[in-house]
């Protein structure tokens, strides 16, 4: 089973998350800076969850160029890693509306955690198909980043209730963590992309 | 005429359809638990909703990987799939909104059903041009599922007017149904995952 | 340059504008019958503008498949089409929630028309590139449908104001002259269609 | 890193960005030409952004089909620029729904120019990775629409205070500019369209 089709949809799916995102910045009524102002909570709250689900194209990119092949579980288990990131558009614009009431950010940071391991749940289904000796399980087995993630996530989430832009700030550097390029995959694909006229052998 | 047009629109109408139900969900007006509770018809619509449109998706992927040819009229066998899969949101948005009133419920199952035979209608036109002899006829000439769905639906849509929860659960199973994989397309399909070197010769 | 782009952002558009049609059908407040039937108006006029679409689309698929180049004046004039095409919503939702009124009728008929035109000038642009001589320049020498099209829309837009089933049954008309298979297109692309395992040598 | 995820992904995104913004003009109560005629604002500057975001797709078009190597700072350069563009319907939607109040028509050629600043990044990151002496590099090394535009948006966003119209004449001539073939561009894939039975060399 290829994996082109695999690809097109999750893009189609994130692309029209990321748009109808913006949706949720309604037209203010007044036409000056004094209109525009208060609607700096959603602005916040867009380009942080844009960052996030650009996060997610870039490391589903990067994860689906490894990967040789498909079966009906990896199709699930991407279909529940879209449903979290489903709901980033929902708890984004709750939690911004709201101007980061606790529970809501809570919340924001619980759907982003459900994505993250939801991401992760995909790359051990596709570990279990190519292999432990595969290059997409050598790639894989040192998951720090992941552990991170999920460990300032569960710091951040009851901070919440104490002052939200500790948790604001928490979730930015996990998004901070994931920026920064990895040098596993850098290096795999760096050699192809420095001599373009090599066949590309990884895909 | 290449199938892969007819893929990447059917892909681009389902990504659409799936995320815009997520827009049926409301941003509530309080920040607290209490405010976001009522909203569990609405999520409880939504997850049925996406599994299904999902299985819808893995099943036309499942189905194309296998077309050889298609022609004008699968392009209208396909467009009218698509059709009743977009009156989903409107349906899910029209239950969830009425907690599950029994009409509904049952408006909700007949859209379902229609899309059920929409699928088989698809179907029926590809094995038409493949022939009785080819993979796809051989593939579908069992479609014990399909059946058993249908009659599932026949039940549950008239119960919808004994107790929601019912139809509900009935659609729940029809899912369920659908979404243990299929022996005989993991077994056919099944080969060629398990050694990706192998040239792929179904497409 | 490749025509791949343009088929698929093409896809996209239309797959968007297929889909956003389905909004305008507002979940209605009652939960029964006597609640659904108001909408009517608003499935009708969903009902034609989605085979309009869909037809467009059709269209789209078949000329592109004959297409072996394209340039800037060709993406420019597919723009243009999509334009019109995306207007197709507004005008739709403008004419259902009026119950048909006589004005919403006639600018959904011109827009419908512009939509013709922008078609017929994609494919006169199409075939300056390939020349007189071309595949696609014989397929399109002889355009009845076109023709006839900008005919019945130039009778329908006035009669509008007469009655307005009148103009919607032509509107109709027209797009069963389309959805009938064109036995030019199905000429050349059957024969390909009938043996698949011949390479396909008009792409 | 193969760029057709890439391509692929802008294209959903951009698909979406121009289809939604024409949801902004919201169906009028009337039904006759006098409630249609104060839309006008409306569809003035829907067409002016379709006219822009058709331009950047154009633009990314050429520009992607010239580019051979990608990696992670390009996939964040593409975001970026995305990002800014999918603002483009919010202020879209602000300065038609306040009659081109100053402010708004400021705001409006402000995200403009980050789209601009946004494309030119893209541009100088490609040329990093491909080198002083490629193809990409000598194609965009004359950039003098992009200089050319600058300057009118930094002449025309003050302007917007004095009088709105100046500012949308002067948006609507950077426009102008874009939409004019590139002689350097057009010259380069020109050869190659000419002669579409030769194999493409530059992708």
């Amino acid at each position: 089973m290829p994996k082109s089709r695999l690809e097109a949809f999750s893009d189609g799916v994130i692309a029209v998350i990321i748009t109808i995102m913006v949706l949720e910045m309604k037209v203010p009524h007044g036409a000056d800076l004094e209109a525009l102002l208060p609607l700096w909570p959603v602005f916040l709250a867009y380009l942080l969850s844009y960052i996030y689900v650009g996060i997610y194209w870039n490391n589903h990119h990067h994860l689906m160029h490894a990967v040789v092949a498909i079966n009906g579980s990896i199709l699930w288990a991407n279909l529940h890693l879209l449903f979290w990131l489903s709901l980033v558009p929902f708890v984004t614009g709750w939690m911004s509306e709201n101007h980061f009431a606790p529970f809501t950010v809570a919340l924001y940071g619980a759907v982003l955690m459900l994505c993250g391991l939801a991401f992760v749940l995909l790359t051990r289904c596709l570990v279990t198909i190519h292999g432990r000796d595969s290059q997409i399980a050598r790639w894989l087995q040192d998951d720090r980043k992941g552990k991170i993630s999920v460990a300032i996530y569960a710091v951040a989430i009851p901070l919440a209730f104490v002052r939200w832009w500790i948790a604001i700030g928490l979730y930015a550097v996990v998004a901070a963590v994931w920026f920064m390029p990895d040098p596993r995959i850098e290096r795999h694909s760096g050699e192809v992309t420095s001599r373009p006229d090599r066949p590309d052998t990884t895909s």
